[in-house]
């Protein structure tokens, strides 16, 4: 028999609550679901078939005979998840509520083009794959984050600045081939945003998350999901120009962009200018620990910088919180200093009133958090669990 | 017998695909709401059963016994609108298509508080009513739009700095118990951007919609919904700060604010200055179509400088388009020419190689079409079908 989207629908309202953690009676799936009692058995019934929901008998029991409680199966699968930046990638396989089995850093150099790097990238999968102890038929997907602007729908980069001969390459159809699992493919800040929502700030419906590092960009989420504009391109803060600093040159070719000013590779150059040599977002945040003044005062200045392309964003979009990760947040609290100083003096009161700007939480892990919930969250919208339904079905 | 929410939502789906005007047989709509046959069946009688559906058996036939079309009946139900500025109201009842079936414009005093211009709101539109031969039973709601924050949820106004008296104000309970139908409220740029989007711009799916008049606002559609942000203020851009006008006072008490510097107002106050007395955004456009050479230099300016604050925008959201509003927006090609200069010379290539920028094209009517769609989608959503299902099953 076929299975309706309407069916679909309500498989994925059932998992969607009992993703949290925690099991429920069939009475309370239909409290909490709205969805009658019979279309909750059936669509109960259809996620223990798939092996995403079990039965936890051991719930608690009010008295008298227990009722069977269900609860969301997070190792009925699991999904490889990679970071992949300029010098290096985190590699990791999860379960599915994103909590990671086992990890890996590798380095590699992104500009050695696709081929290379996602072959290395399959191979270590695959290992860790076999670390885990899991089967590649237990793979429900692959997640990857790329150091720039990717076409979300194909997969594809398109015209990244410092990743040549991946313009336009078909990452997914390319891993799927070698480790035949589905795809999917964003850039590095949009995983990020989405790891550091899902894992610290999920109550916050609107949040922009601000990667700091050799480059500047941001991951917007609105309304619980990424927000990736018509072009895939949204949240591309570092070429924002400022309007005071029209004489500093960029690497995109234009001049007083905000990752020229405020961005780890603009701060270890202005440095080494000054006679403290430094060339990497990680020289700067050491000499920053190590208490130099002339560190920490360029650090405050790129907070206030990034601040005053935030406050524009914060009146446009009144988000409920910025988060501030990448590399160059770890400099202590200078830099988010420096960006709230400047967000709650320029934006609107009603917009900043109940704002919080925060450090990143989730740290290094935010890219491989977001990566896998990227996959898991696609496998279980009502389109994918059609197809999975109709599959067994069929079968 | 109950409705679910998975009845309902077939029902809104139904509908969504019927309220482009176009009938559909029970075939289509199978095959493009990818709901079963029988599905379909059930929830077009629900449909037929509210008056929202009508059988439409004059559709075209390739030959044999025409099979049974299907059409949603914008005339099934009535709503009215007003969009309320500061110094008058245009008031109109809609059919559920969102078009206007009678009109007027009203003057009134924002200042003189809520009281008294919902009551007079009301009574105009109670009028209107009987003019458009409609009893009050027919009214599927009410849509308000107001000219200050508005927190959507309650549809109170929050700090509205020009409408004193209203900060608070209970306006859906006001309103509700005169005219005794559910009231949905919101600010006025968000309705006018509504109602731009829906009527003429619904392909894409992220819009900026710039009102530039007295103020200058904001209206955010994002993935073809209205975007509010965490307090209903998303979309302020009037008050974000220009670096280089810093002298300039604005009437929020800051200084350098956008709208300090290309709103009609400010634009008014230059002209003033040189002798050239203008008062209000009618004023500037009376002159600039006149051809005052000092005029059409100041709103060239006046689109350059909103144009640094949408690259910024642009920058973050990457829209599909812009739509510039508004009453300064009549004064011909020079505003969005100076909006143009500016957006495509400061954004990323990425986000502007599909951008459109463009002039409203529901002009003075964007608002209370706005008004107006935002009650029939609110009162067409899967919750409320399933509560108008419940009722009549009840009775």
């Amino acid at each position: 028999m076929g299975y309706s989207s309407a069916q679909a629908a309500g498989a994925a309202t059932l998992l969607g609550l009992l993703r949290d953690g925690r099991p429920r009676t069939r009475a309370e799936l239909v409290a909490e679901s709205g969805m009658g009692r019979s279309s909750v058995t059936e669509r109960v019934d259809d996620l223990l078939g798939l092996g995403l929901v079990t039965r936890a008998d051991n719930a608690p029991s009010t008295g008298g005979r227990p009722a069977s409680a269900f609860a969301f199966n997070p190792g009925a699968r699991v999904v490889l998840a990679a970071d992949v930046g300029a010098t290096h990638a985190k590699i990791t396989v999860s379960d599915l509520s994103g909590a990671v089995l086992v990890e890996e850093d590798l380095p590699l150099d992104i500009a050695s083009g696709p081929e290379v790097v996602l072959a290395l990238v399959c191979a270590r999968g695959e290992d860790l794959l076999e670390r885990a102890g899991r089967a590649r038929d237990e793979l429900l997907g692959i997640g990857l984050g790329l150091p720039g602007p990717v076409e979300h729908a194909s997969g594809r980069p398109t015209n990244p600045p410092i990743m040549p001969g991946w313009d336009g390459f078909d990452v997914p159809g390319h891993v799927r081939e070698r480790l035949g699992a589905p795809v999917l493919v964003d850039n590095d800040v949009n995983i990020m945003a989405l790891g550091e929502h899902r894992t610290h700030w999920y109550d916050w419906p609107h949040m922009l998350f601000v990667k700091v590092a050799t480059g500047i960009g941001c991951g917007l989420i609105t309304d619980g999901r990424l927000y990736r504009g018509s072009q895939g391109v949204a949240g591309d803060m570092g070429h924002v120009q400022l309007p005071h600093v029209s004489e500093v040159p960029c690497r995109c070719g234009n001049v007083g962009c905000l990752e020229a000013v405020a961005s780890g590779a603009a701060l270890a150059a202005r440095l080494t200018e000054q006679d403290i040599p430094a060339r990497t977002s990680g020289d700067v945040v050491s000499l920053a620990r190590s208490g130099s003044v002339p560190t920490l005062t360029l650090v405050r200045q790129a907070g206030r910088r990034i601040g005053e392309v935030l406050a524009t964003a914060v009146s446009f979009l009144n988000p409920s919180g910025i988060v501030i990760g990448g590399a160059l947040s770890q400099a202590g609290e200078h830099l988010i200093a420096g960006v709230r100083e400047v967000v709650y003096r320029r934006s609107l009161p009603l917009a900043t009133q109940d704002l919080r700007i925060v450090q990143s939480r989730a740290g290094e892990r935010a890219g491989v958090y977001g990566a896998a919930l990227m996959v898991v969250e696609h496998a279980l919208s009502p389109e994918r669990l059609t197809a999975s339904l109709a599959a067994r079905g069929a079968a």
